[in-house]
């Protein structure tokens, strides 16, 4: 992708791809927020939570916006190989085969040694799934979904793996003029690369590992981890216990949601989050792609 | 519950028991109706499609709106039984709890031939868990919600055990002026009690059978046969395989939901119900109560 800075990400390049994603061809969902007082199960925290079922997205999870604009970004009839054995893989999967395009996506087990010669070879672009200016401009579309229901929310909670979604949700809430929404980020402990960047004020890595492998990537992206830096108010950590409880939770309240969609969830309701006592807080709820065996391992 | 008949439904009544309900200490929720093509699956049917989430209820399933009505209407301190070990037996134990009362909810397998032995020892006030007149009315307030968000929708369709729920919503929707509304009762097709009930002009028992346990009473209930007969278009049978399918299908989607709770699902996407071609369709999702274990039994 090159050397793309924060500075390339401006709010009529958002509103543009907010358009695209909204009229994409792969029938990306502008997905139900609603009230958690309206589920099952009453919380300890005095304040209004508003989760954004994103779990019931096209492909069960919030990638799909990003590809939607990738795609629509790309030459028609190109070949596409990307690296991914999680819900990347799957949205561009699925918009591989809308498109009738030709494409691979990698496993990350076997891939990196052999990713440029690969793509050399067959002549491919690859698409990243989570450093790209267009992915993150798509992701972006579920920020400004949020400010449609709710023009001026007091916080906002997302989940944050190799940054894309984070980046693109804080620059589409601070970029519409919401300058005093807090914008939070969560990780697990085991794989806090973007906390860790933060602190040392550069993109680094870690040997991550977490039961929500969604959030688990080797490396913060760096266009992501620019626009965090600019965007958010800070990254907090939770344990994969907390995600563990916050999935079966979710569960008793009637919403399927995967370990990593389930990590936002997990901060609010263990006072990760400061101040939010009295406040109107979103919740991204960003995937649901779980299957029952997994399900079954964890605790109720 | 003596000799009570159908015409003691009135709007009047209905009306005041949707504000005991709405305003009940149990904190009954007003729950989510989204839309179907909010969620992942494209599903293979050319009506709009509206899921009423009763299985993010307080419970986990609508039956505590008809329990909120019944103990509003009963004296306090008063010593409560009932027969149940279902939705119904959680909702009540809920209730117990929350208003201190003494009370008791005997398990079918072991109840029948001492019910009445057991109510005059111990001076106890017997709920009936469908064929009740305040249970019905409390739910009916589901119906109520409805149309507060869709006013006149072409058809509803509804599960149905002892029938109370059906019963209940019919009557709201019909006695509200929505006279064009179609509304449908979906059973199993080893649990049709209403079905029958409905051919042979009287409440019938039969030998009931259904992975949906919930809807498997041995008999209907009198006045919510009155009440189905007067208000209720059709009953239509889905079978056990259907209702499996159908809670896969909503777990795919990110929602969990009980066998019983995916009955009218089933019905809707396997073109039971008569010409649904463009309308609005409200699907009620009635319970989200299955067990991690339960769910691993079903075919993905």
């Amino acid at each position: 992708m090159g050397e793309v800075s924060a500075d390339a990400v401006t709010l009529d390049m958002l509103r543009e791809a907010r358009e695209t994603v909204r009229s994409s061809p792969l029938g990306v969902i502008d997905t139900p927020m609603i009230a958690w007082s309206q589920t099952t199960l009453p919380l300890s925290i005095s304040c209004n939570i508003h989760i954004k079922l994103e779990n019931m997205q096209r492909t069960g999870s919030f990638k799909i916006r990003g590809v939607a604009n990738q795609f629509a970004r790309r030459p028609a009839g190109g070949r596409f190989v990307t690296m991914s054995a999680g819900n990347y893989g799957k949205s561009f999967a699925y918009a591989l085969k809308h498109f009738g395009s030709k494409g691979k996506v990698v496993m990350p087990e076997t891939a990196p040694e052999n990713r440029s010669i690969l793509i050399q070879e067959d002549n491919m672009t690859f698409l990243h799934s989570y450093n790209d200016l267009d992915l993150i401009a798509g992701h972006a579309s579920l920020g400004m979904e949020v400010l449609e229901v709710m023009p001026e929310p007091d916080v906002v909670v997302v989940c944050c793996g190799g940054g894309g979604l984070l980046a693109g949700v804080a620059a589409a809430i601070k970029l519409s003029g919401c300058s005093e929404t807090k914008i939070y980020g969560v990780e697990p402990e085991g794989a806090c690369t973007m906390y860790k960047s933060l602190i040392e004020k550069k993109p680094v890595g870690m040997d991550s590992k977490s039961i929500a492998s969604g959030l688990a990537p080797p490396f913060a992206g760096r266009l992501p981890y620019e626009l965090c830096q600019r965007y958010v108010e800070g990254i907090v950590l939770v344990s994969d216990e907390e995600i563990e409880a916050a999935v079966s939770t979710l569960y008793r309240s009637g919403l399927v949601v995967e370990p990593s969609g389930s990590a936002a969830f997990a901060a609010i309701v263990n006072n990760k989050i400061p101040e939010l006592e009295g406040k109107d807080v979103v919740c991204i709820l960003t995937g649901g792609n779980i299957g029952k065996a997994e399900l079954m391992n964890f605790q109720d």
